[in-house]
């Protein structure tokens, strides 16, 4: 095409792919260069803001190392990450939720009833659940994946002060189905703000607060994995997470249970005498 | 927005704003977020696919240095960077082309009828013409920054071979708003294809080449700059420019002339007695 015009230059990009060329790539292309056209016209974007816009990805660049994803970062301020999540869900099982940058790879195993709180301060949690299928029934031998922030806010790889699996483990469900667990109540906190994706936070007047979670990645054979995160109710980000995360059905309650009352069969018992809180929470995972 | 589904994300994203955020900011971060919301519905974006848009971005991140900026690159097979040029351009004048990668700041200055081909082999090109305002009128000293590859298609910032300047030249118009140069021929070439927008290309199934080009910035007081690039209208790639940058007013004729025409007040008048060819070529500018 000679004469590149406004008008015509998203025709022209889909003009120009080859006859060989993949159709879901095609797919793919021709719909982010149609959806970005559309960008640079709604809002005739200035050359400024163009090259605003190059130095924020070029400074994202950067800051990304092993222990920082910017570009994950910017994709999740914007809202990319968890609507990718909520495209590729499946009905009737437990929402996906945010992975999130500080996932690490081969926690240690941890036994139904173990304990992540380890030396770390704060109210004992018990968490237990069961993994199912999407009609209700156990599945047993899951594997769930488990991380959280420290008390201070830090997850271990932010956090020099802590080892590299602290408040991480890695549980399979027993013959039940069931997973369990003791921890302290991770808290909410903020997603770093002094790169590229704080700017967008700071230019919207948004606030980089998430609410408290715990994170899981729920796997067993002949399902989909389940990669998702599960909310206080009473965290006050509840509404307002700024990636986007929170799902009804991802909501779950810390429910005081009495001084005296710490259950047999976990690592802790016998050492909490104590209140303590409860979450109960299942997991459903979809059939491939 | 305590549950956020793939149908109120971009409300979402939108009712997050603080009250105080600069309205320009909204407008274009409120843009940009609907449509990326759109182009991952309207493909139904997988994990895998996000993933490798992130790795993408991150290898950009790694190749970009002062020699190569693999964002503008990502801009430019996209067509952003044509279409940013474009809603830019000014009605009535000559259209704006791609910047790119390879300009360098502060070129030495170059007389009218100077020579910017040095010890470089290949037919001499005279190149002159005015700059004029929207009516016609000449514009004395006007500013007319030229670059272009050479005869072997590196810019001097890509070649170790060739001087920092090489084919870089700085003009100031004559009192009748004349610019005149010799040079020799650029050539078609590829844009670098050995990073994600070469992957881009590839997947598309697009050849990386771009049509022979000069380069030019030409900017007068009282006149909005005018950044853009001229085309040989024999050349092969003419109709299939990789970065969109192609204009039906851009397009330039080589003539040939005969041996022995070759004109007094030049830097090569009497060492040019061949053949030559000649372009020319006026420069309107939108008053400011």
């Amino acid at each position: 095409m000679r004469n590149v015009t406004v008008e015509n230059i998203t025709d022209v990009f889909s003009a120009y792919f080859g006859d060989d060329a993949d159709p879901r790539s095609k797919q793919v292309l021709s719909s982010l260069a149609k959806h970005l056209h559309a960008f640079v016209k709604d809002v005739e974007l200035t050359h400024d803001e163009w090259r605003k816009g190059l130095k924020a990805l070029e400074w994202a660049g950067k800051l990304t190392c092993p222990e920082r994803n910017e570009f994950v970062l910017l994709s999740d301020v914007m809202g990319l990450s968890s609507l990718v999540d909520m495209v590729n869900s499946k009905p009737d099982v437990t929402s996906s939720s945010v992975l999130g940058p500080f996932h690490v790879s081969n926690a240690p195993p941890l036994e139904i009833g173990g304990d992540m709180r380890g030396d770390f301060a704060g109210e004992v949690v018990l968490v237990e659940g069961t993994v199912r299928d999407a009609n209700g029934a156990p599945i047993p031998g899951a594997s769930v994946d488990i991380w959280q922030t420290a008390p201070n806010g830090l997850y271990s790889s932010q956090d020099p002060a802590q080892e590299t699996y602290s408040f991480h483990g890695l549980m399979t469900t027993d013959d039940r189905g069931r997973y369990a667990f003791t921890t302290v109540r991770p808290v909410s906190y903020v997603v770093p703000d002094d790169g590229p994706a704080g700017d967008i936070l700071k230019a919207a007047g948004r606030h980089p607060w998430r609410p408290s979670h715990i994170h899981f990645i729920v796997e067993a054979e002949g399902y989909h994995s389940l990669v998702t995160e599960v909310f206080a109710a009473d965290d006050p980000y509840l509404d307002q997470d700024t990636v986007f995360g929170v799902r009804d059905d991802l909501v779950m309650h810390y429910v005081k249970q009495p001084a005296g009352s710490f259950p047999e069969e976990f690592e802790l018992s016998g050492q909490v005498k104590e209140e303590y809180s409860r979450v109960d929470f299942d997991f459903k995972l979809a059939l491939i």
